[in-house]
């Protein structure tokens, strides 16, 4: 693609974006976002936490996004709104250069099948494969390296970053991100055993994505076995997360990094789940359910709340010691229980 | 490639490649696989497991596979068959359509070297590179975008999904199958230390794959440092697995999603690893050992069975109480001993 | 490319290149490393740890490599060094036939923008992608299928090898080498909530990385939010890591297999992580720690040492019931305080 410009605004523009109050000079001109304590007089800068308060009187940016209740410590121009994090996610997407860029067309050196469907204004990068009968979306985006198997459908408005796989026949909505690395139905491990050996049982279902999903770097989402592997509107996938087949993922659900979920799962809405969190497979986890940082689900969760698993990390030394009395456990236990009962007070 | 299409059996024909009991139509056409919940007159149902019986007397199914035990329920065509879990195996790849395709031969936009040796009917698909040396056993399929490294040998009938890469002097044995993302060949993770510093030590040794073996999505298996890394026969890795240098696999196992196995671990022939186990280095795991999900195992393991680590999730309220308490578990194992020693009936 | 070819070096040569004490014949040709016990007269054989000894005395070496205090018992020509493991390091460098081969040059099937500036000797494999604006210094490689996004910098002498992504706007230093499949600069995992659904956070960071970086296959660094994320000098880094955006790696730290960092923590220099780590978002870990595999960390470490949580595999029937008492842990603490509280000596 040719190199990408950052664009600049008004923060009068910023304003009406964002349905924000502006205090200050609305023809000043900015090209971007930064910190408080890093921004320039060109810079928009935000405080969206409270820990960043500190930071805000001397800041040497351009105009400040903050909550009216903040306004009277603001030294610069600014925008008042009630949500300003909400305001900064909107604007970050005005500042991002990929995104501001006129479509590339179709590269001369991309294969596109002759029967594929292409709707307006798509970009198909160079060295990228679109195979027979794919469909894309008016506005869609395939970068460089990217394969798009046959049959598939991606929805309008969604963009592919480069080396994205695409298998045949895997459904994608509208607006969907899919980032670099990623390979979005690939088969599921699916086997059968004669005594001996494993006999491959072929992955005849697809994935079906809904609109506005993100998938991150490296992750992995594989096809039914025979019905479809779903994922619903608005979930949230981060890098290097992997998604057996069958598995279903509820609405506005997020996934952070390094996540594994097994065959058959089902993942309500509105979950989150932590960093390298695993669920095994079969289960049903309802609506609401956060599970943080690398703990295992073995069992199916029907109340919403945080759930856990795991220790902490401690110095090795003091780690050791504990970790053998964890394989004495029961024994202690029963031990304990054997003295309570001998116990004349008891 | 061109968009596959779904082939159609006879009951009969399908009897006849399970060597199936059939009773009813035999002519009766089919042309998929479903659940007996889903299936109408035109597919194939099937009953593999008991949970599912309760389905088998409203199927809308055109014919169901079956134990003869449940044959007398079934109220639709039959196949029956002792192992029809087995059965559906063999039956989905028949229906697989990427599997039906006649080979697409080598495509114009692929490069490949002109000392490459290809056997028959071998497809190389759009804008992949196949460099010097390669070898490609009779009817292997190399999908869009994959790389071959010099002088890698790739088995007869083996499959690479689009995006593959396959690194120099790799030996992949037939019948592979290779997902989208996997890297066969990369560099192991060695280093020595100057006090102050790393110093590469070049992975000389190759990734070597014996027959009928399969890779998941964004998997990745290194190369050897000196030897080779040794994958068995039939051997079943799923995705986003990372196996170490000099690692060997033994015949038959199975990997699940998420898997890591650090350099140098010998694992035996028929053992399961659950999603997100994890071996350390230099160890030696014995045949027949399965260990569930998101262990951690440190020690080589001599008996066949089964093995686990960690806890599974619960409330994180209840789960804070309990796991500060096992930083204490040490503590706590000498205080009762202590009681113990004073307990007068003791 | 080109089939690449083993080199041959007389040992005089090896001796020079480690500036290293020769005993024996310096004319003689060797043509590769190998084990004490699987070297024939071709190869160079090492001893760097004692379990090896054993072989020595019937090593078929052409010749060994080994410390001077094991020099009276080596049967055959040697090397003598202080650190006969780092010399191991800087032969096996000469062995690699990749490192050998002469630059290739900008295949005529790669992509290349007008406007990217290429030092000299640069190599650009069949059916990669350089875009606009993209700086790659002198002797830098970039393999087959390997995507450089508009504007990003790669140092020189760096190798990418096939289906690497450097995403736009990347920095990378000089030396750097860069596995299949891995993802340098995607997206970070950010967005806002508005009570309902996600509002994406663009992510408008680089990815900053020293000089001597290595980066493992399928492992993904992604983008910083507003600020950059930054990997020091001589970082080496493994297959399948994820690295969350904002992170801070300092020089010289090690990170094995299916680490995962979240946002904005910062590690410190000579750190290592075994596989599997999980350090959670915005932790600081100072300089010198070490992490044992598999364990997650959640607080910040301000002390140098070695820590560790989780727990040893075990039988699986054993390790139920140790579990489940897991579950009451905190409930234990408290009956043996009770029982302690009531022994008439305590």
């Amino acid at each position: 693609m040719t190199q990408p410009s950052t664009p600049t605004y008004t923060l009068a523009e910023l304003a009406e974006h964002l349905d924000a109050r502006l205090v200050g000079d609305g023809s000043r001109r900015l090209n971007g976002l930064a910190t408080l304590k890093d921004a320039g007089p060109d810079r928009l800068a935000f405080l969206t936490n409270p820990t960043y308060l500190k930071d805000l009187a001397a800041t040497a940016a351009g105009a400040v996004l903050l909550h009216p209740e903040h306004a009277a410590q603001c030294p610069v121009d600014r925008l008042e709104l009630d949500n300003p994090y909400l305001g900064y996610a909107k604007l970050s997407r005005l500042f991002d250069p990929l995104l501001s860029r006129p479509p590339g067309g179709i590269h001369p050196s991309a294969v596109v099948a002759d029967d594929a469907r292409l709707g307006e204004a798509v970009e198909v990068g160079p060295l990228a494969v679109v195979e027979a009968g794919v469909e894309l979306g008016d506005g869609v985006v395939v970068g460089p390296g990217c394969v798009i198997g046959a049959g598939a459908r991606i929805g309008r408005g969604s963009r592919l970053h480069p080396n994205v796989t695409v298998c045949h026949g895997v459904v994608i909505g509208e607006r969907a991100i899919l980032h670099s690395g990623c390979v979005i139905g690939g088969d599921g491990f699916g086997f059968a055993h004669d005594g001996d050996g494993w006999h491959k049982i072929a992955q005849l279902g697809r994935v079906v994505m809904g609109d506005d999903v993100e998938i991150g770097s490296c992750s992995s989402i594989d096809r039914g076995a025979l019905e479809d592997t779903r994922i619903g509107n608005d979930v949230k996938i981060d890098s290097q997360v992997q998604i057996a087949h069958n598995v279903q993922i509820g609405d506005h659900s997020a996934l952070a990094g390094c996540v594994g979920i097994a065959g058959s799962t089902r993942v309500g809405r509105y979950c989150m789940l932590g960093g390298g969190v695993g669920l095994a497979g079969h289960l049903t986890i309802c609506d609401r359910v956060q599970v943080t940082g690398m703990s295992l689900v073995t069992n199916s969760i029907e109340e919403p709340g945080v759930y856990s698993s795991g220790t902490g990390a401690m110095q090795n030394a003091q780690w050791r010691k504990n970790a053998v009395r964890f394989k004495q456990l029961d024994e202690i236990a029963r031990r304990l229980a054997r003295l309570e009962k001998r116990d004349p007070q008891g």
